[in-house]
């Protein structure tokens, strides 16, 4: 239960606040997150990292010599924004390149994505390698598609040496791939957290009962039991991790070198894992395991939820030789550093993008009356979402963390304060389309939030500052954003996923507008197409790194990005209908 | 909530061995905690820590280089034993004497005090320094009868890095006390602790209030109000804190150097500290203190306890180079320790004294015969309590921690079962009665182990092995008690503690018989005049270090160790009247 907030909205930047102040030895603020207040005397391959809030010491606790040398830490369990991951990798970079490094959800990946493309561009050599280490989010087979969770640290702090010995980015590269195809974590539950300024949990666990395989969101697990002994937890976590589907390949447990990390979701006591621990020795070393520097505590939280998951790091020479390597950081320390050689970084947040010029660019008086309609449909969007957000919250904790709505709310209010003062500062389409998009994504979070940013982008760079915005350029635009947000997002039609309805509306109103239908007529099509779509979603199984294995929970239910997209497609119509009407 | 446990009874030592398993770095299991498992090339004057178990990190997880030499590790919130710190200290010293630091609790006062005259028997120069830092515990007049909270961290350090700098063993006393002296330490609680096979909670907080001052063990605090704002708090600890009535003598706020270190009691999330801690710093910096390395995150734990406190540690020069020096444990690291240049120690409690010789002294027939009258009392007592220790513990629950009839439960179902056997295998009255007390204070823990354990000692070296128990000797021997029990605790009558009933029980006993009653005779008027005085302590305020601001709250409920040493007496006079009629 959180007790301790000033205004929950601004609970997260208020941590980032505290911890700074708190660990100025090794981090600076920068926007976005953190970056180390220190550079050691050689530069480093920059390993960034990062994801949502709430999971400390994941993500900022884990920046300093030796570990990470930046996080971009988003909003409570929302992925940070595009511009945010930019902006650290910008501070935190040296000239030797970039890994960036975070766990396999799909708001992560859109906007860590998103972000490596931007630095990209400007000739900084940028990996991604995603931590998949949840051996219940899905089979063996699919590895790639798993969740990450505790076993961020072994992926982290592996590369972090890589870099602190001076590795070249291939190699950093190289390492946390092995590292994360080595590495296996399995949790349990036994109870959900609760959000500050929440009136109930984000997701619960029933009393007395423990959940097997509930993800750090509250991603639903494969089962329900009773709890067991401290004993019994650690049989079942040794009877899993040791079994041959989990054993990475090549390994026998037999005379093979192990890390293992037992992590406290929140509110369970040292005292607890201590003694689940010391039944996780004895059946490793029953097994011939060799245990390496044993690491019990917490490591990766999920806010005050009570659980405990054990993850198993199979070393190899140089894994070990890196795991072993001295780190300093708020969190996690561990053998010398060599503290004399390091220097400070005074600047905060100089190494990052300077703020956007606020002065307007350019515009016909065209794109300003269609900046102004756009600014309406915003506030329709924001509408529309409000009074469903709750609906959508129920329907995303089905088979998701049950924030979209949430999500969704502070996205679209932001779109749409943005885009009503920019039109009354007289913006063009494309410059309010971009920054709604950005300030969208920016408190949004999440997965919606990079894919709405990217929407709206999308939309602007086609309609321009300039252009008169015709149905064709309309439907133009959001064929592109279409095709941008299935290339970021890697999901298909049938993923149960935003994709499923945003298909059929951009083709739909590409067609209609190609077969001479005026804008609002065949906006109303292309909105009938993406409701029966969403409806139709109701029948699929989710997709896209998704919970898989336990699917068929929302078997019956529709993905709530794809209702979200139909809702705010039909509130848009009516805005564009009422112009229509108005300008006939 | 605890969720994880093997056997209640067990859970501290499965902890111990779980924390060492994980920790091997660093410590050793030795009889009665933990001690390094590496020595320095030079020899330290050793710093020995410790306390109840519940606390973590404190106590085990501050040993290491730098810091501790050794913990002593009790059960869930209950002292070690005598037996237990002596243990620790001769694993721990090194020739060039030893500090004993810990919070200033009657149980603990006792069993580190037995220890300490032990081992100065041997010529070991053994010191003692108290931590007094909670400020709600007693008012700023007597700090020396405060409780040790969070402050113990930085009594333990400096002494551990004056330790390691090569101070002798007046200097790392002198540096203990002058950090003691400048440690000040509120708190606040939002709920209270459940141990692990408890049906009920140890203690609550109710729902939606915070208690300000509360005790690790669930002591009671000055007030109840609602829960402020994460900013609320601050400003709370702040104005306390910096009041003039809790600067240490000559220093003023303003140019002053302070470590904060704002403690997590258990079940508060990191967030949520990080949320307090952005305020706290901003008032300090705004009261023109600076700040030095603060600390945020969990030192002294209350078990699953949600609560917060704030330390502020007011340096000198060369208290903060101590603070800064480096250090290198399971739960507390800071700075490069030189690694490379310690030794590794293998023996697992070599330098604790020898298991006692199993086989028996011989003894006369006279003194086995009393020696099995004992026995037969032992578990007469042991029934006293099981009938009571509900009603002992409920009472205990107003102004203690509520443990009371739990450890006099394990206590005296440990002495009855070594009684019995060691009667049925032909041991005399001494050996059975400091064995049996050595039971007690080893398995009950707490204050009342110590005690009782020091009454059935005091009266086995009366009585002997060869000796005929008469009435004199025996109410000599509990004379004798009395007096070690009043000097050993520091209490007089009116504290309100056990020695309100023990004082005119030995008295009365000593008179009756001195005036030619039977010993079962004035056994029954000693009995009676221990009954009166139990019920007369409803009377009193306690005094010995307990918490006397608050003592209100115990009025009309009298002392549960004055009332079980009544209970005690009158069982016990039923069998000496039994074995008066059978012998008459």
């Amino acid at each position: 239960m959180t007790r301790l907030w000033n205004d929950p909205a601004s609970f997260a930047d208020d941590v980032v606040d505290g911890f700074v102040r708190a660990n100025g030895r090794w981090v600076r603020r920068v926007p976005g997150g953190v970056s180390r207040s220190t550079r050691s005397a050689e530069p480093e391959v920059a390993v960034v990292i990062g994801g949502g809030s709430g999971h400390y010491p994941a993500f900022g606790g884990l920046v300093g010599p030796g570990l990470a040398h930046g996080a971009a830490m988003g909003q409570l369990f929302a992925s940070p924004s595009a511009q945010q991951v930019e902006s650290v990798v910008r501070a935190s970079e040296q000239g030797r390149g970039v890994l960036l490094t975070f766990g396999n959800y799909a708001g992560d990946v859109l906007h860590f994505g998103a972000a490596q493309e931007a630095v990209r561009k400007d000739g900084i050599d940028c990996r991604t390698v995603l931590v998949t280490d949840d051996i219940f989010s899905a089979p063996p087979a699919e590895q790639h598609r798993r969740r990450g969770i505790a076993g961020d640290l072994t992926v982290f702090k592996t590369a972090g040496a890589a870099a602190a010995a001076g590795y070249g980015v291939d190699d950093v590269e190289r390492v946390a791939r092995a590292a994360n195809a080595r590495t296996r974590t399995m949790g349990v539950a036994f109870s959900g957290c609760t959000l500050p300024g929440a009136e109930t949990p984000l997701f619960t666990v029933p009393e007395g009962r423990m959940a097997i395989g509930l993800g750090i969101h509250g991603e639903p697990g494969i089962e329900l039991t009773d709890i067991p002994s401290a004993a019994g937890l650690a049989e079942l976590f040794i009877r899993y991790l040791l079994g041959a589907a989990e054993l990475p390949d090549g390994i026998t447990a037999r005379g093979a070198r192990v890390v293992p990390v037992l992590n406290g979701l929140g509110s369970v006591k040292s005292e607890e894992l201590f003694v689940v621990f010391s039944r996780v020795a004895e059946l490793l070393e029953d097994a011939g395991v060799e245990l390496v520097d044993p690491q019990v505590g917490e490591f990766c939280t999920s806010f005050d939820m009570a659980g405990v998951s054990l993850t198993l790091f199979w070393l190899d020479e140089e894994l070990e030789r890196l795991w072993l390597a001295p780190a300093d950081t708020p969190a996690f320390r561990t053998g010398a550093v060599d503290v004399a050689s390091l220097q400070p970084v005074t600047d905060d947040g100089g190494g990052a993008r300077p703020a956007e010029d606020d002065a307007l660019p350019e515009s016909s008086e065209d794109s300003r009356r269609a900046a102004a309609r756009i600014a309406a449909a915003l506030e329709a969007m924001r509408l529309a979402i409000d009074d469903e957000a709750a609906e959508l919250g129920r329907i995303d904790a089905i088979a998701g963390d049950g924030d979209h709505g949430i999500g969704m709310q502070r996205g679209t209010a932001a779109a749409a304060a943005v885009a009503s003062s920019l039109a009354a500062r007289g913006a063009g389409a494309q410059t309010l389309l971009e920054r709604a998009g950005d300030a969208w994504s920016n408190r949004g979070g999440g997965t919606s939030g990079a894919i709405w940013g990217l929407i709206l982008r999308t939309l602007g760079e086609h309609l321009g500052d300039a252009e008169h915005a015709t149905g064709a350029l309309v439907a133009a635009g959001l064929a592109a954003a279409k095709d941008a947000v299935t290339a970021y997002g890697k999901a298909s039609v049938g993923d149960k996923t935003l994709v499923d309805s945003l298909v059929p509306f951009a083709d739909t109103l590409a067609a209609r507008v190609a077969a001479g239908d005026g804008l609002a007529d065949a906006w109303r099509e292309a909105a009938e197409a993406a409701t029966a779509a969403a409806e139709a979603t109701a029948n699929l199984l989710p997709g896209m790194g998704r919970a898989r294995t336990h699917g068929e929970k929302s078997l019956g239910v529709p993905d709530p990005g794809a209702v979200s997209l139909a809702l705010i497609a039909r509130r848009v119509h009516a805005v564009l209908d009422t112009a229509a009407a108005a300008t006939a």
